[in-house]
C-alpha cells in the first residue's frame, strides 16, 4: 500500500536522527500488525485494525508506564480511567473505525481469556477515527476476527502505511491519509533513547498543511488533486498518535511526551477542529512493571533530562503525518467517492523552495 | 426480583423528602430499562444491561449537560474524552458487565443508525462492573438484542432494583448487590428539585457497610450470613453512579454533582477500593440542548444554589446503594457460588439501635 | 491551647493502630511547625501560620512525589501546576489565611533565597482557609516573620492543635475547628507503613458531624452550645488536609491517597459546600529524589498493596478533624464574636450510646 | 518602549483580520495596564506587571466563564482550583516575575477590600515568568504599588509592548521577548466575534523560531545578534497567554480556546521545555454574570461552530509572540547582560523569501 516515505522523496523534518526503520518499531519490543478490509460487497469497506503491541505482546503481564492527553476530545479511546488512575497500560493499543471500537474492545478481552493471559479482567485501549466517507461504516464491516488478525500479524521493523489497518478509508489535510510513522533516537542522561510514534492521521484542511514550516497544502493546490468536499462542508476528522519510547520514564512523564504530540500536530496544520478527536497516548518500556508484584525497583530520567525526548516527539509525529500522506494512495470507495493521493512532486517542488 | 426498600424496612437516611418513586425515574423524563440475562446453561449467566435514559429518548438529538467524576478509576466508562470535551451527553447510559462493554456500546452505534437519530456518529457511554463471580463471564454471554431490549424497555415510575439488568450479578459489601435507586427533592433559587440516582454496585467489605452512619455490616455478622468469600480475598469490585438532575446546570455543575456522589458511597461504607471502578456521571435536562442550533438561550443556577443539590446527591447515592441491597435476593450461580441477601431483619434491628 | 485529643476522651475511629504520637510526625521526618498570632490591638488578629515540612526540611533538594485532589476548588493552593506535571513537591506545605497566601508564599521564596537551597526558582505550596469571622482578615495580620517563624517552629513528636497556626480562627461544624492531625499504622507489600494527616478544618454544618457514624453534632445540639451563626446564614468554609506516608509511592498513587482524604472527610461529615475549598495533597517519603540526578533508582509499592495505605488516609483524615474539633478551645475574637468548643461530654455521651 | 510591530514590518501570520488594535482591547470592555520597573540601583531591576482587565474593571463582580489549560506546568498562576471549579473568572489577570506572584495576589486581594467590590473573599489569578537573567529577582523589586499601578494603568486602545509591565525583563527564543498582543475577527452564527491575546513570552531556543513557518531564528543567525546564553546552558523561561473573546461560551469551551493557544505557541517553535511554565486562560465576556444571582439567563455558542474561534486563537497567539519579538528592544541589565533584540531586517529579509 506505501508508495513513499517523506524521506524517499528528498524532504524532511526536525533535526533528530532517525532510528533504523523511522518507524514506532524502533523502539525495542514495540511491534505493529495491521488487519486491512477492503471490499466492494456486499457493501463497500475501506477500513481496518492496526494493533500497536508493546513488549512484544507480553505487555499483558509486564505493563508499560503510560499517560495520555486528548487534545480535542470529539473521539474514543477506551481505557482511559485505569490507564490514568494506574499510570499503567496493559495491553495493545488497538486503532479502527468510530462505530466499532467496542467489538475490537472486546475482541481483546476474548482474547485475553482464551490466552490466559490475564487474571480477572482487562481493560484495554482502542481509539478510532471515522473513515464514513469512503468506506460504509454503517455496515459495521469489521468481524472479531479482523481484530485478532491484526495482533497476530504484528511485528517489528518496517511498518506498511497509508491505506492500511485503522487507517485504510482515512482522509488527511483533503488528501487520502491513514497509518503513519516515524521515529528519533535522542540523547538523554548519557546515553540514546528511542521515541517512536504512529498515527491514525484522518484530520485537517488542506490549506493548513505544512511541511517544515512551508505552505505544502496551500501549494499542493486544489486544481491539481480536488479536494473529496469540493462544497466545503467539513466531515468528521481525527487523528490519534501513539507515542513509544525505550526510556525509563514515569507515567507524570509520559503524560508530558503525549502533551509534546500537539506540537507535531500544529507543524504538521493541525487546528484541532471541533469534530476532530484528537487524542494521543504515550507509553515508555524502560521500566518493566510485571504484574502482581508487591515491590518494584524502578528507574526514572530526570524531568531536566526530558528536553530531547519533546523535541523527538514533536518531530516523529511531524513526520508520521506526513508518512502517512505520501505513502496513502488514491483510494476510490463508498458512494464511488474518491479520496487522492498527495502528489509526491508536490512535496519535491515544496521542499526545492525551503528558504533556509 | 425486589424484596424491598429500605424505606419498606422502616429506615432512612438523609433528611430530604424523596420524589414520589424514590427513584431516578423522578426526573421527568429519565426512563430506565432492564434487560436480565440469567440462565444455567449451556453456561451460566447471571448478567444483563441497564439503561438510564434521558428525555424520553430524545437525548439524542437534544443532548443533556453532563459531567463526570472517576473517585477510583479501575473500571470503564467510554464516551468521557467527549463528554468532558464538550460537556454533553448525547446518548443513553449503559451499564452492564466489565467483558461485554464493546458490544454494548456498538448496539447502541447501530441504533442511531439504525433509528437515525444522529447524523455521523455518537460516542456513546457504557459503563460496567465485574459479574464474574455468580455469572460466567469468560462465557461473554450478552447479544446486542439485549443492549437493544433494555432500551425497549425503558419507561417511567418505579425502577426494579437488586437482580436486575446490569446489576444481576453484582455483588456489595459481601451481600448480594445490583442495581439500586433513590431521589430528593430540594429547594434552590426559589424552586423544588430533584435529584436522582442510580447505581449499579458491586463493592466493598462487610465491615464497612453503614447505614446512617449505624455499622450495618458488622452488626449483621457473618455468622448471620456467610460471605461469598470467606478467605478474604478480595474480589474486583466496582460502583457506578448514575446522577440525574432537572436543575438547569452547566457542565461544570455537573461534574460537581459527580464528585458529591463519592460522599454517599463514604457513608454507605465505600472507600474506593484498587480494584474497584467508582466512576460517577451526573447530567442536567433543566436546559435543552437541540443539535446543530448554531446559537443557544440558556439558565443556569448560580453556584450558591447549589448546596441544596449536593446534599440531595450525597443522600440519593446513599440510599440508593441500601436499596440495592434490599431488593437484591440471595443468588447461586457460576460454579454453584452463592452470594446472600442482605437480612432485613438485620437492618430493623440496626435501625432500632439508633442513638439519636 | 489543646484540651484534649478524641482518645483521651475515649472515643476513637477506624481499625488500624495510630504511630506513636498519632501525629502526621509519626511519619520519618516529618516536621510541623505553627506560628500563631492573637492580638486585640491595633486590630484584631486570630490567626497564624503551620508548616508541614518533610524530611526535615531537606525537602527543598530531595524532593518528595506528591499529588493533590480538589473535591472542592472554592480555594487557594499555590504551586499546583508544577506539583501535577512533575509529580514531585520540592518545598514546605504552608497553611495560613486566605487573604495571605500570597505573602506566605514570597516569604519561602525569600527563605530559599536566603538559605541558598534552591537554583533559580520554587514554585511553594501554601494553601488557605478563612479565618475572617474570628479575625480581622482584612487588616492583613501577617508578615513574612510569621511564615518564617512558623517554618523556625518546626520539628518532629507531638503537634500541637486547636487553635494553632493556620488553624487559630478557624470554625468547624459550628464549633471551635482549627489544626488537627492523627496518624495509622498499615501492612502492605510485608512491611508496616505509616500514614499521617494533619487538617486546617474550618467547614460544614453542625448538623451533619458524627463521630463514627454517630451523629455527634445533634446530639451535641444547639441548646448546649450556641452556633456562631444562629440565624444559619452560612459563612465560608474549607479544609486543607495534607497527607504523608513513608510508603514508596509513584506521584499517581500520592494522588489516590489524596482522593481518598475525601472518604475521612465526609465520613467526619463533609460535603463539600460551595463556598468551601477542600483541597488534599499527599506526598511519600518513600522514594528519595535529590535534584538534579540525571538518572534515580526508585522503588514502588504495586496498585494491589495500597487498599490498607488507602483506608490509612480515610480514617487518619476522620480522625485529625476530630482531633481538631476536641483540642480547639472556644474563642471570642473579631467584633466579639465566640465560637464555642465541642464539649468534650458530648463526646462522651455519644461515644457512649455505640451500638456496636 | 515599542519599537515595531510584525505588521509594521510587512509580515504577517495567518488568515483572518485582526481587530482595529490588533490587541487584546480589540475584545469589548478587555482593559490592559502595565506597571514597568527599570532602575539600576540600589539593585538592578527589570520587571513589573501588567493587568488585563475584563469588562473595564468590573469583573469583581460580573464574572467571566474562563477556561484553562497547562501546556507545561512549570510555572505558577494562582487562582486555578475555583478557576477550574467555578468555570468563572472574578478577578483582573496579573502577570509577573516569578517570585513576587504571592505579593501581587495579595494586592489584588487588598485591593478587593479597600474598594469593597466584593464580599467575604476572592482567589485572584496571577502568573508569572522568570526574568531573573535581566533582574536581580532576588531583590524583589516590586511592591504593592507596583501592582496598583498596573491596575490604575489599565485602558483600551493600543497596548504597549515588548519591554513592558511583567514582560520586561523576558527573553524570548534567544531575543529580548516581553509582552505581545494581537487579535483575530471571526465569524461564527451568523454573527464576527474578536478573539484577542496577551502573552508575556519568555521561553524558546533561537534555532526553533518561525515566522509563518520559516525560520526565521535559523535566518536570523548567532552572527548577527549573539544569544543571551551562548554556553547552550537553558535557562528558566516560560509563556503566559491571556485568551480574551467577546463570544458566548461556555467554561467547557474556554477550556477549548486555552488549548488552541497550544497550537500557536508551536507554529512560533515553542516545544514546552521542561524549565517552561507555558500556563493558558481564556475567558469570554459574551455572558454576563453579576454575582448572588440565584439564577441568570445565558447564550451559547453551539461547539460546532467554534472552529473559526480556534483558528483565531492560534493565529492570535502566533503574532502575540511575534509583535513581542518585534517590539522589544535590545536589553541591558543585571550583572551587564544583554538581551539583544530581534533584527527587523531579520524579519523582512525571512518574510521576502517565503515560498508562495
Amino acid at each position: 500500500m506505501t508508495r513513499a516515505r517523506l524521506r524517499d522523496l528528498g524532504a524532511a523534518v526536525g533535526s533528530l536522527p532517525p532510528g533504523p526503520a523511522n518507524a514506532i518499531t524502533d523502539v525495542s519490543g514495540v511491534w505493529v500488525g495491521h488487519a486491512t478490509v477492503i471490499r466492494d460487497t456486499p457493501r463497500v469497506a475501506r477500513t481496518g485494525v492496526t494493533m500497536v503491541v508493546p513488549r512484544e505482546n507480553e505487555v499483558w503481564e509486564d505493563y508499560c508506564f503510560a499517560g495520555w492527553f486528548g487534545f480535542n476530545g470529539n473521539g474514543e479511546m477506551t481505557g482511559l480511567p485505569w490507564l490514568e488512575e494506574s499510570g499503567m497500560l496493559g495491553s495493545p493499543v488497538a486503532l479502527t473505525n468510530t462505530h466499532q471500537v467496542g467489538l475490537v474492545r472486546d475482541a481483546l478481552v476474548r482474547y485475553s481469556v482464551e490466552q490466559g493471559v490475564v487474571e480477572g479482567f482487562i481493560l484495554p485501549v482502542v481509539a478510532e477515527t471515522w473513515d464514513g466517507w469512503l468506506s460504509d461504516i454503517d455496515a459495521f464491516p469489521l468481524s472479531e476476527h479482523d481484530a485478532l488478525a491484526a495482533l497476530a500479524a504484528a511485528g517489528s521493523g518496517p511498518v506498511p502505511e497509508g491505506n492500511v489497518g485503522g487507517g485504510t478509508g482515512m482522509i488527511c489535510h483533503e488528501f487520502k491519509g491513514g497509518i503513519g510513522t516515524a521515529s528519533r533516537r535522542c540523547p538523554a542522561a548519557g546515553e540514546t533513547w528511542t521515541v517512536g510514534v504512529l498515527v491514525q492521521a484522518n484530520y485537517g484542511d488542506r490549506v493548513d498543511l505544512r511541511l517544515d514550516g512551508l505552505p505544502l497544502g496551500r501549494l499542493a493546490g486544489y486544481d491539481r488533486v480536488p479536494s473529496p468536499w469540493p462544497g466545503g462542508r467539513e466531515e468528521p476528522g481525527s487523528i490519534v498518535a501513539v507515542v513509544a519510547t525505550d526510556a525509563p520514564l514515569l507515567p507524570v512523564q509520559c503524560a508530558r511526551l503525549a502533551r509534546r504530540a500537539t506540537v507535531g500536530l500544529a507543524r504538521a496544520g493541525g487546528v484541532g477542529h471541533n469534530s476532530s478527536g484528537d487524542l494521543f497516548l504515550a507509553f515508555a518500556t524502560g521500566n518493566h512493571l510485571p504484574a502482581h508484584r508487591p515491590r518494584r525497583g524502578l528507574e526514572m530520567l530526570d524531568h531536566e533530562q526530558l528536553n530531547p525526548l519533546f523535541a523527538a516527539t514533536a518531530e516523529a509525529v511531524e513526520e508520521a503525518i506526513l508518512n502517512a500522506l505520501c505513502a496513502a494512495e488514491t483510494m476510490t470507495g463508498f458512494r464511488g467517492r474518491t479520496a487522492h493521493a498527495l502528489p509526491p512532486e508536490a512535496v519535491s517542488e515544496a521542499w526545492a523552495r525551503r528558504p533556509g
